[in-house]
């Protein structure tokens, strides 16, 4: 999408950057907050992985929110998780408030394993701190040839409610499939509520209602007004289906807070108050159903048909969920990384702080 | 709901039956058609519990449906499903055109064998026919201490398009889960669409519109008028979140094909043209996670929660899925099952063409 006119010249291109310089300065940012080394490699490798599929929202962009996670001792520095149960299929860990990146990169790979040897592997854990961007993770598993379900909730968060309701109660709660395809992994990144917290929080911060009736006030209005959350008393994210079928995004919130919470045995009859993460993921072989080689056949069949599909807009072809982060990925590779200048700002104050050098942005192509 | 104007007292209750009357008369009838005995026993129990639980569109208003189907072969009459991969934990069988209530109670109890030994077990089935109310199914292994996933999907339907798109491609894909509660289970059962093919020809036959923009005309234009399915082009149904955020349903809708049709290794690209169900079945044991009782309470809180927010309407209380399946079991275990008069027409022919007699409705109560 080129804007040729002569407002958009004006504007500056979001500044690209090589991959390298971005790693060392997440990774170094978070060892001067106190993380193992080993452990903010990995946190910082997959930030910026997500970055290069353009979800800058959950890349870089999350640095200044863990740091003083960290600094507070709510993001745990050391250690590892701990095995709370393990019945070869299925297992409960305790991720001890340690960075959920580290968390699922163990938790992926154990479920990965047994999903090779067994067929199939679950896990749910508990008190894990955020895990980022799901799809940059259902893609590990997806890239090796394996179907991946990760949902996640935050038992101490309270921002939707229930359908017909009026009072936050549960968390957005995302979810998130990755599975092979010749192409590249179909990536489904979605939640259970119309929009997500950090949207609400950044149409507050630019002073921009929705284009729909995507909030609800306490009253029980519907409105476009992301301001509502801070009103007392609070309203809420409408679910997804909003107020015409809001039933079916409110089934999907509850599905996923069972799966995170109920089987994890840890949720909100704990009342916890951090910000933590409680994950619920699954690791499917198609080896051991039908077979990886007539998977794929039905997933390129179906995907091509998708694409295929007369489009509503003829400038707005179909697109199956993965292709957008295929094509971001393959411009970070060529181009170098997009940091949008809002993040470059948050991550530049934490840099100053810590002593350390902003990288120089890569020369515009043009 | 007692409505006490002069004009609802005009109108006739809803006819209520004694359920060994129904069961009986299904039963005879599915056996009239060629179905083997013992199977139509199955299939009329699953239907009747399906009336009970108060989803009168798939229970006994089914059998008119699945007669025709009996009758020209396209529902297998004898014999049972093949094993085409079983690898404990992870199983695919062909239903052979079985029932799919028959096919389903058998996957249900080898899924929950299985569970209750490895902690999970998953199946993928292709070519069952019809499979009926999943949260009916769902119930059986949520009564027995199981969460229970069920999806499903008709590889030769095409009512949905892509999001973005305008040619049908994807069938509604509905999907249940079903999970205990110190009450009664959770039965959580939606779909993909925001409304069903059954829905879409209520309306066509009564000449009624939607309430809302919930189809698609062949021009990629909102409407509520469910007749485009009937034009050339045709038009669609719209997934679930509409023309607003229906990117959520359209990803739920291509889970739902990917579980139910590449694991099975069977779908659209065999091009099936029978009415046919593809089926997605997971049983899990809380017990090879965090413990059933640590399951029960998180669900018992969360559901105590939900039914406590203040309500956007005081003479709507809010809701947890399966309470309302709940309240009518409850009635028709007092009072009788309902049968609506609609479906007692169509069952009346199919008796009438059978020479079965039609069982005598129960006394009115007032």
């Amino acid at each position: 999408m080129t804007d040729t006119s002569p407002h958009a010249a004006r504007e500056a291109a979001p500044q690209r950057f090589e991959r390298t310089a971005l790693f060392t300065l997440a990774r170094d940012l978070l060892v001067h907050a106190g993380l193992e080394a080993h452990i903010a490699a990995v946190v910082a490798d997959l930030l910026i992985q997500t970055d290069e599929i353009g979800v800058t929202t959950h890349g870089l962009s999350m640095i200044p929110y863990y740091l003083p996670e960290l600094a507070n001792g709510n993001m745990t520095t050391h250690g590892t998780h701990d095995v709370v149960a393990d019945h070869k299929v299925t297992m409960v860990w305790d991720g001890n408030g340690l960075p959920g990146h580290w968390v699922m990169t163990q938790a992926l790979a154990t479920c990965m394993e047994r999903a090779a040897d067994l067929g199939m592997a679950a896990m749910a854990i508990r008190r894990s701190h955020h895990i980022g961007c799901l799809s940059t993770l259902t893609r590990i598993a997806a890239l090796k040839g394996f179907v991946c379900y990760i949902a996640t909730s935050d038992p101490s968060g309270e921002w939707v409610a229930p359908f017909g309701g009026t009072e936050p109660l549960l968390t957005p709660n995302p979810w998130a499939v990755g599975y092979p395809a010749t192409d590249h992994p179909v990536l489904i990144d979605t939640c259970a509520s119309i929009t997500t917290v950090s949207k609400v929080r950044e149409h507050i911060n630019t002073g921009r209602p929705f284009a729909n009736d995507w909030m609800l006030d306490a009253q029980g209005r519907a409105t476009t007004d992301p301001n509502v959350v801070n009103t007392t008393p609070k309203g809420t994210i409408l679910p997804a289906g909003g107020m015409d079928h809001g039933h079916k995004g409110y089934a999907m919130g509850l599905m996923v807070e069972m799966l995170t919470q109920a089987l994890a045995a840890h949720g909100r009859v704990e009342k916890p108050t951090r910000w933590g993460a409680n994950v619920f993921l699954q690791i499917m072989d198609p080896q051991a159903f039908g077979g990886l080689e007539a998977f794929t056949s039905q997933v390129d069949h179906l995907n091509a048909a998708c694409r295929a599909n007369t489009p509503v807009d003829a400038a707005r072809p179909v697109r199956v969920p993965g292709d957008r982060a295929a094509m971001a990925r393959r411009q970070s590779a060529r181009l170098g990384v997009v940091v949008p200048d809002e993040v470059l700002t948050r991550v530049q104050a934490c840099a100053d702080a810590a002593g350390l050098t902003m990288p120089t942005p890569l020369p515009s192509p043009g």
